[in-house]
């Protein structure tokens, strides 16, 4: 398997409150009130800019999560934060996640595309389809719709925005003072969508944006998961532990992808990786292990057990996981989440309380914790190997834990000839080496894809 | 009726494109893409900055009006651009309009609650049930459902946007590293809301925003819209074209909220005016006739038309308005704008072309030409009369419109003694000098009313 035709690896910064560890929050370094402080966002985006990160994302759910003892809670609304984001960065991508369970398409394909015109092109779309009744229960249904029907939705959910963002041809607005003629009526058109689950009229009430659309990056590695990926995805961010399972991710989803008539180079692989970073390997487990003690283990295993559909007694901390555990089939949820975790416990054989520092730390993604050198050496590894085409970078803290990586492992990544020294672009399509999608309607309208004014 | 606790009259923005006249486009001045660069209304929102002005407002709507051929068509997405706007502004209030008919209240209440998060407490959602078939067919309808229905849903939309924004108490947040206890979590709660247009179990997932909750406008002056606003707003916009009509409105208003046990002080009476502004009145009327000149009318007809529920032929330009068009009560669209456009042509018996140069210039509000003295005379007797508690002021022409306001009429109103000259508060509560609400939750949770840390 090839690499892509990008030059170099794609490294997006996964952004979140304090950090990606946990119990960041409360070390002496951070604001518990980060998360609510669009400066402190920009701050980051900032410092992945100078470093010519590809990109910044944020998760998200339209749900509160769990017990708020536990952590920083509560989210900006993802393309708010975005939109302020883009305000004070001029280059760096900005990628949100909004479910397809819980938007209508009009409004959503809407509001990206405002998204990619105010931040010249720099817009990303993580679709997810929200697991979990809890959200379901902010949206009028008593329990989340099952597994393979969101994933139909979400389906016919991007086929319809799609159509919404190509319902302008690309030179439909003229702007035509002299005759007093703005634009040509015949160059846009209805879409005149009706499906299973949408019906929607169109056109949408902007013009194609920067990007044509924004990039769409998608998330989940359940079977349906990946058939959406292999459909639709133009960048996959993908949680895997070893590297023999990311070679396997990679090779299947490249496959998936050329199956169904697409370039596997326009699919991008990043998993996520938790680096640790300290200036010696003693140094950097100092790190982890300051940031372990500070976890409190009932809130954990409360999490854990929400996510195993288990009781928090089943989980006794100095035990492990209990053996008959429901297999990934019957899980309506977040079934990758769930199976990763369950195959990290049986594979190092852990017990709950040294799977809770695991969990705890990155959200079940590949912890590296060691100098700038042996972390360079990580990425290498792995996108030497074909098992990646860039890296999703998840900060155990922030802002140092970025600052850590963007000044001491990009230069060391720049050096081996592996990263940009600049961009060379201004749009995220052109950072991922993605090329701006033609009008779907051009066929039909042989005029839509002249050069725009 | 006497004025409102606020010391000044308000004064808020209303921006659009290259501004209110349907043909300012076409000036040698504007840019017919203006409507689409976010740098445009940011330059627009720091002129009304610099005049203290109150706020600046979006008006929207989820769908493309009319033929793309007449003027610049297509708009951002409006808390996208509110955004942007407060990243690049200080004091500003920001109001954009937003549907109750075609959101959902998780997300929409959601997405207002970071815009005034992120703007320090200057947000404000102008709330409209969206008239007209074409934006349902945006969202799998038919048809726009009844008149009564929208604005039924719009009242239970706002309780359950209410009871989500309360649903932390101001305290609830903690921030406890010595502990480990980043919230209360008996400080948050479920709203449950079972209705019958919504369930929303709740809570948001954001704490109480710095204004408690947006500043909420209503525009519409139906029967069911004063209704609405009555109950609910703390700002209306409206059209009225004469003082007498304006004064029964005020009182008319002002009264209903007595009514429903609220203080007549707690909602701003706002009427449109669409100042044409010269140096001298000549200069003044020139501008108004050259842009006039420059409307289409074939455009500008077929818009009427569909206003009146009648044919384009049906409305001959040198011709009064047919003698049957329905009444209100028949009307199920925008019932007061299709009022007020009738009356006007009626009670001035003008012809269709006299009528297109009224509504063109400023879509039925009341325009104003002169020089700036006679702008804050038009202002000031109209204030001093009771009929207003301030205006929306509309611009025909954008940036140019808006500079001559505010360099030219604001002082002789901050002379006058009937504006500031400096920003007392940073919220747009403050500016309109509005309360921050009291917790709905308060009187169950003795605690929740706590000073915020």
């Amino acid at each position: 398997m090839t690499h892509s035709t990008q030059k170099h690896l794609i490294l997006n910064a996964f952004l979140m409150s304090t950090g990606h560890h946990e119990a960041s929050w409360r070390l002496p370094e951070s604001d518990p009130f980060a998360h609510l402080d669009v400066a402190h966002f920009q701050r980051l985006a900032q410092i992945a800019e100078r470093g010519r990160l590809d990109s910044v994302f944020f998760a998200d759910s339209p749900v509160l999560w769990g017990d708020i003892g536990r952590r920083p809670s509560g989210a900006l609304e993802p393309t708010v934060l975005l939109t302020a984001i883009a305000m004070a960065t001029q280059r760096i991508g900005l990628v949100a996640t909004a479910s397809t369970t819980y938007n209508d398409p009009f409004n959503l394909a809407r509001r990206f595309a405002s998204v990619d015109v105010v931040s010249g092109g720099r817009a990303g779309w993580n679709v997810v389809t929200t697991a979990g009744p809890d959200a379901a229960g902010n949206f009028g249904l008593d329990d989340q719709p099952a597994h393979s029907e969101r994933y139909e939705r979400a389906a016919e959910f991007l086929e319809v925005a799609y159509r919404l963002w190509d319902s302008w041809d690309d030179d439909a607005p003229l702007g035509d003072k002299a005759s007093g003629v703005w634009g040509d009526q015949a160059r846009i058109r209805a879409i005149d969508h009706v499906g299973r689950h949408f019906r929607v009229r169109g056109p949408l009430n902007l013009p194609r944006s920067p990007q044509g659309r924004p990039v769409i990056v998608q998330a989940g590695s359940s079977e349906d998961g990946k058939i959406l990926a292999s459909r639709h995805a133009e960048a996959v961010f993908t949680a895997q532990q070893t590297l023999d399972d990311a070679l396997a991710f990679y090779r299947d989803l490249k496959l998936r992808t050329a199956a169904m008539g697409r370039d596997p180079d326009s699919i991008k692989i990043l998993p996520g990786i938790v680096p640790v970073i300290g200036g010696t390997e003693e140094e950097a487990q100092r790190l982890e292990r300051d940031l372990d003690e500070l976890i409190r283990p009932e809130y954990a295993v409360a999490q854990l057990a929400r996510t195993l559909k288990v009781r928090p007694e089943d989980l006794p901390l100095d035990a492990q996981l209990p053996a008959d555990l429901p297999d990934e089939d019957e899980i309506e949820g977040a079934k990758s989440r769930y199976t990763l975790i369950l195959a990290l416990a049986r594979r190092e054989h852990l017990t709950v309380r040294e799977l809770l520092g695991r969990v705890g730390g990155g959200r079940g993604h590949r912890t590296f914790i060691g100098t700038p050198e042996q972390v360079a050496d990580a990425i290498t590894e792995w996108y030497a190997a074909g098992a990646a085409d860039g890296f999703n970078i998840m900060p155990a803290v922030l802002p140092s834990g970025l600052e850590a990586f963007v000044d001491h492992v990009v230069p060391l990544l720049v050096r081996r000839g592996l990263f940009r020294d600049e961009y060379t672009g201004t749009t995220l399509r052109e950072h991922y080496g993605l090329e701006r999608p033609t009008n779907l309607y051009a066929t039909t309208h042989p005029t839509s894809e002249r050069t725009p004014a």
